[in-house]
């Protein structure tokens, strides 16, 4: 079979980078940028898609599909109900990713759990105040422990904390979160979890607790986060992931005191990475082998 | 021997609290609190001092002195010229003080490392720009390798940076620096190390890199430092020591582009450790046994 790839990567540079490392592997194999004039014809040819999300309508118009290829964790803008169930859908792993997780989410942590925002206030008032404190032990819940989770947890743990990882089939989500100072969302959004976090999920939590979301925006109540945060049931929240994205300028989070707005950046993928386990997912399909990392489409992750 | 101890700390609500958790563990020790006006009389009976700093004068008014035991991990301000020779210093190891200063580390290491302060910057103008970077992968390099410097490597390790620790008696500091594009530094300040850190070490550096320092003021010759940071030899730092402390209003650190300023805060040692520690040695001095974690006062750590 000749790859011909449909890119559906939204950042040019991006785009670009890809586009000359899978090349580089695989010189025979046709590579299309998506824009929405491109020709019926191009598109009836496609047999492989590689990308973040599905433009509404796109699934449907490749007759010739046979593997959509996530360049994300997360999958659930390509899981569309237009997308032929017999297509198989596999992602990418990358521990250089859950590492860059892991990262940021220990930098916000040990913000929170030091106190540092409260030094970073008081430099400009030249203000030397010491309020020092013991090495921090909070117990953190990480919601999901697979790839990402469990990399999170690795970090936390060598940093002192004590953490506990969930998942859906175990604890009941209340009682896990009853003894959560700081809260972890790695989870995949599905039908299942979007909206998990809402104000009974926060009235759970013990008072005074923090958020850390780094999956999706869906995951999280918005309206129920700041109200719970206006309530001091919870002192702040970091979230790399919003509802909307990119976060408008009017979005009542970003002023919002004790939270912590990032644009989606806890972690990048290696393109070269990508581009190597997408074309060892190209090689196992033509040999009709199993594809790495396949995502079980009923439960989304 | 009948304890009589004189305190030498400086904040009121630790005294309180060493006195406290000292006299529980030994009732029968007589607890004296520094002040200016102590008399000679109740001088002359002191036998154990534990503290952080001799006022100046202090030390050779103590003939029945026969232990220093020193409450930080650097104990330059109790080294001081007249104190008697024979007189034995030791020190509190706190591993929770070592994993609260890792800690301190990590935070502002991944903060610079991953570009954090930029979204604080962004988010007042509510800007969402995305400016994404794969997992850190810095070299840090750790001056002094004691129980901090292990344990600000091990935390550091976990987090994915590429970290070597210097001794003195090791490689030559320039070469050790020039591949460091982090430098921690944990060294005790002696005259061995006061000022190491001054223009030719900053300028050994690769171009761009970030020193954080959690050891002493005196290391850092400010002046080179502050040069360093305007001619963007140095990209930042994050500093918890300074030469002078508290620092003071007119003090161009504060207002330095890429510093960060903390009021000596890395770590806070826990008082029921250092109580615990302290009666133990109280336990090994009467008994004639070798005191826990004793100081070369010749090397000066």
């Amino acid at each position: 079979m000749k790859p011909v790839i449909l890119l559906l990567v939204p950042m040019k540079p991006m785009e670009d980078g890809l586009v000359a490392a899978v090349s580089a592997l695989r010189p025979d194999a046709e590579l299309l940028r998506w824009r929405s004039d491109l020709p019926e014809a191009d598109l009836a040819r496609v047999n492989v898609v590689l990308g973040w999300a599905f433009p509404p309508g796109l699934a449907g118009r490749l007759p010739a599909l046979r593997w959509v290829c996530a360049m994300a964790a997360g999958v659930e803008k390509l899981l569309v109900p237009d997308l032929a169930p017999q297509v198989p859908l596999s992602r990418i792993v990358d521990p250089d990713q859950a590492l860059g997780i892991a990262q940021y989410v220990a930098a916000v942590v040990l913000d929170h759990a030091r106190g540092l925002a409260r030094y970073r206030a008081q430099a400009p008032q030249r203000d030397w105040t010491r309020h020092p404190m013991a090495a921090a032990r909070h117990r953190v819940g990480v919601l999901g422990y697979g790839e990402v989770g469990r990399e999170v947890g690795r970090v936390l743990e060598a940093l002192g904390f004590r953490v506990r990882g969930w998942r859906r089939d175990g604890t009941a989500l209340h009682d896990f979160l009853a003894g959560s100072d700081i809260v972890v969302n790695t989870l995949p959004l599905t039908p299942a979890t979007a909206g998990l976090l809402d104000a009974a999920a926060f009235a759970a939590m013990p008072r005074g607790g923090y958020l850390v979301n780094i999956a999706r925006g869906g995951h999280v109540v918005e309206a129920d986060l700041i109200a719970a945060l206006r309530s001091g049931q919870l002192a702040g929240a970091a979230l790399d992931v919003q509802q909307r994205e990119p976060l408008p300028a009017d979005d009542p989070l970003w002023a919002e005191l004790g939270v912590t707005v990032t644009p989606h950046i806890a972690a990048q993928s290696s393109l070269a990475t990508v581009a190597a386990q997408f074309c060892a997912g190209l090689q196992a399909l033509a040999d009709g082998r199993p594809l790495p990392n396949p995502v079980d489409r009923a439960r989304g992750y």
